[in-house]
């Protein structure tokens, strides 16, 4: 089936329906930032494969809308006859909408695949022009999708609390209690991350994110309604695990489970940015009273308790082997022949296989980014979309990259010497990794946010006339996803304090464009600092540890501090990674971690 | 007439009205900072002298309302039996209003001393209660205060545009032209600064607030209707001054055209947060469609133009010459006999006299902050609230002040040793000056905001468990209100963009309750920064010069390039100051400048 035949399948379900339109987007129902292959709508109607997206179908014509980081490949991978093309954030496709229809017209969507904070808005805004927004009951596109991707069966995962460091009744307990203060009778759950934090499972729904794709309704009392493909819980005692209140129903039990709340006029509390719009209207139309609020397991997850912490440690100091294994490996492959043979797939494999040696070891944390030169300057790069860069060409190369392990989640980048980096690379990747350290040294009372710390790492880039256009540092889960929130440090909107336990990167960098990309980037943890002034306050204690590449530093551009930083560093370096590696590799661990 | 026999003439008045509960802020029918002695109505009714509060009457009791800086003071001036204390801020008076009332009973308040957004907010607060909120048409205080000083007569100052370096014609258009393009018809302007500043006029009508009182109303095509006391400006041609556009009517002709927008249904604009319920409450009840926005004259008023930024420049040299003088005096006196003659009293007088030697000196810009030991600690300290302590037992002393000049205005702490300070007090004073220092040695790129630089002042306090619990840095304006927005450097809720022109202090303290109190103070001026990276970014300027006081500092402290920095500094105190200076007054500086 072409796209040509798909779209217009799709056009003839938009007149059974009467609707003039019908939006599809990058989303599925637990509307995470990744999701699973059965959910690629947006693909299997324009063959857009990017992370973020939509597209939206009218009867005689199409759009594909898509931000920044996207544009010339939406121009790759779809038909311009079929499909123009705008950018997601400067032309919204509510503003396109309004423009192409005309007063009377409807819209079609999938309730399931936005959230109730975008259909009240969504519909507010059409409505002025008097225009309707119609939830459908099915998916246009599902009617049509022939050869669509089985849901994944993947058994799921009990994570033991040798791991997980808290039972669920004590993380159900503590939560119901904050919904009972509140005359709550139940939270809605509906992403997937919080769900298995909760309950202390895993699965394998998603690539790189381990987890039951699932929802939940937890009560006031503490007892949780799990609704997830039972298959995954075939061999699995749910209830020995998490307790007694704890039951698993099918997913197509939600609408019922919504439904007897609506009929107890129950109040219910959801996260508008998080819950889709289905489950709200189901549940303000059987009768509940729906309270919105921010997902009350979020903050509590991105605390980590000390046995989390631990096990992050350790997953750190596996990976870091690995990592500098690889660095290793590819300083010696740069000195034997035909080094070009190497490109920034077969970089990125060998890293892989090197963590996939380590029995903990479960699979990426995300897609690695292995850029070399220019490519490393756009900051979403992929070596998959064209042809992979090979060795050879470039003086540096950056490799961001990251593993699942049963005790934790890893996120490293290192920028490192491939051939002969000049003065201002050299100037550029000494300031970025000033303002590392810079951050990496703070220290901060009880309720300062992220956003109060982000331009320590950017002020070395600052001072010469530099900076770069991401945040600083983002939160990590334990054995989840690799970026979460509500934490984050970045220049705007988070004021989330920093707290015990919450795991964040530490990652400027910088970007030529058409020339090379730097970055720097460990993961640390917020811990109490041991200093005996008038008031309590935070350090970063540092999770990663993989060298930084010495060849690339020019210490004009440091002060002492932070090559005593710097010096103390690769000596734990040293201690902490030397056990673990032998031979070549241990030769080149003692050269790279040095003094400078 | 004591406290008594006044609050009971205004109960007679309440019941005259009909009202069971009267309220009484802090404020004038401005609702700036500053108020003049005719709208002291707070301390006429209960005593309290202080500079934020509010006191509520009922039939049968009375409360006053201070925050935490009057806690002491509170119970010093108001009578127990008449009035009780509450917290203004932990203990509204709306809700001490709410559990005294009853169903059915009703407020009164002067709309022209509460906000417009005050009067909506609390309005739907009681009348959740269904207790009313009811305007007054006089004030009940008014009708029987006897001796009520009179408002200023102050002749009023034409500001040359040597001075203001941009001409009022070209004020107006250019924010007038922003009104025509949101079609509004007026903008309604009822705080003093912007007004004087827009008209490039200025007065005497507060206290250090070199000030016309008064409302303007700008019109769409730039005209301005200026709502001041006609004698202020008897002997002086307003229009040739500003332009043939420019009218001056008396201020209770202001109603009369308020209600002459309201017949016409035209638009205006008001800053609900700065214009009185009063105003709103006649435009809307004749007609006017309210639109609600920040005043439009802030932003262009705190964005300082060359000639502003010379003339400040000039001033605190000026300035700087005179607070180094005095610092020199302080020096000699503790060698004399008898330092104990001098108290903090004496202190700030002397700093006064030397000041008022200087020509251009106009007045102070605040109430000197002249403080002694551990009366430092306390940020809000005034030595006429008592006993003024004398010189001879105390290590340190704070001195905060500032001077009100044509070409600009100043604002400088200086924090010197009197005694002998110990280590702690030398380590502490190093840390805040290592702070200011950082500080001002930011650069950043266009779009950051102020609490995006605050943690840098801290930073060295954090890092050893230290604190202070104010704003690093306020807006400064050009012979204007020593504290002006909407520029802030604070830890919270500051992302206005700071950009060239903004003056802004730097001055990060430490506070050691009943011990000492520490602040380093300059001013600076934002301007671009000749670096050539790939953006541009911006620096700050410093204004103020006078020495830090080297005895204090204890370098271990400090790095490298924060000597520096002091070294260069105290190196343009020398040459901007010294040719201001003679004899003894300059060997002190000599001294006092030379390199650590």
């Amino acid at each position: 089936m072409t796209h040509a035949h798909r779209l217009a399948a799709v056009r003839r379900s938009m007149a059974e329906q009467g609707v003039n339109a019908f939006i599809v987007p990058h989303d599925d129902e637990h509307l995470g930032e990744y999701i699973p292959p059965y959910a690629e709508r947006l693909d299997w109607i324009s063959g857009f494969t990017g992370s973020a997206g939509a597209a939206v179908v009218l009867a005689d014509k199409a759009a594909v809308f898509v931000d920044g980081r996207y544009t010339v490949q939406v121009r790759h991978q779809c038909d311009p006859s079929l499909f123009d093309y705008h950018h997601l954030i400067s032309e919204p496709y509510l503003d396109w909408l309004l423009a192409e229809l005309k007063a009377g017209d409807t819209v079609g969507f999938d309730p399931k695949l936005h959230s109730q904070h975008w259909h009240q808005s969504a519909q507010a805004k059409l409505a002025a022009h008097n225009i309707t927004l119609v939830p459908l009951a099915s998916n246009l596109i599902d009617q049509h999708w022939q050869d669509r991707p089985t849901p994944s069966s993947h058994p799921a995962l009990l994570l033991s609390q040798d791991y997980s460091g808290q039972h669920s009744e004590a993380k159900r307990s503590r939560i119901a209690d904050t919904l009972a203060a509140r005359h709550l009778d139940a939270q809605l759950l509906t992403q997937a991350e919080p769900i298995n934090w909760l309950l202390n499972i895993r699965g394998r729904d998603i690539a790189c994110l381990p987890v039951v794709l699932s929802f939940a309704l937890l009560h006031q009392d503490g007892a949780v309604q799990l609704f997830a493909d039972p298959a995954k819980f075939a061999d699995l005692d749910l209830q020995a695990h998490c307790g007694q209140n704890v039951s698993l129903l099918a997913v197509e039990e939600l609408a019922g489970e919504l439904q007897a709340l609506g009929k107890k006029q129950a109040r219910v509390q959801l996260d508008p940015h998080t819950a889709n719009a289905w489950s709200a209207l189901m549940l303000s139309e059987a009768g509940a009273e729906l309270v919105f609020a921010e997902d009350p397991c979020m903050l509590p997850k991105a605390c980590k308790n000390p046995v989390e912490v631990n096990g992050s440690r350790a997953a750190h100091l596996r990976d870091g082997a690995a990592v500098s294994r690889f660095l290793a490996w590819l300083d010696r492959r740069l000195d034997e022949p035909h080094p070009e043979r190497e490109d920034e797939g077969t970089l990125a494999d060998k890293l892989q296989s090197l963590r996939a040696e380590l029995p903990e070891f479960v699979e990426p944390s995300f897609s690695t980014i292995s850029a070399l030169g220019p490519n490393a300057a756009m900051c979403h790069y992929h070596h998959d979309n064209g042809t992979p860069r090979t060795l050879g060409q470039d003086a540096i190369y950056l490799v961001d990259s990251g593993g699942q392990y049963l005790d934790g989640t890893t996120d490293i980048t290192r920028t490192v010497a491939v051939g002969e980096p000049d003065a201002e690379m050299r100037k550029l990747f000494t300031l970025v990794l000033k303002g590392h350290i810079d951050l990496a040294c703070a220290r901060f009372p009880a309720g300062t946010g992220g956003q109060q710390l982000d331009a320590l790492a950017r002020m070395p880039l600052w001072q010469q006339g530099y900076n770069f256009d991401h945040g600083t540092g983002h939160g990590v889960g334990h054995y989840l996803s690799v970026h979460e929130g509500p934490q984050r440090i970045s220049p705007k909107g988070s004021m989330v304090a920093l707290t015990t336990g919450m795991i964040v990167s530490n990652e400027p960098g910088y970007y030529r464009e058409d020339g090379f990309g730097i970055r720097c980037e460990n993961l640390q943890v917020v811990q109490p600092a041991d200093i005996d002034g008038d008031i309590p306050v935070f350090e970063f204690e540092t999770l990663t540890f993989v060298p930084f590449d010495r060849r690339l530093i020019d210490s004009h551009w440091l002060e002492d501090k932070h090559i005593g930083w710097l010096n103390q560093y690769h000596r734990q370096v040293w201690e902490n990674i030397s056990p673990r590696l032998e031979g070549d590799d241990l030769a080149w661990l003692e050269q790279a971690t040095r003094p400078i």
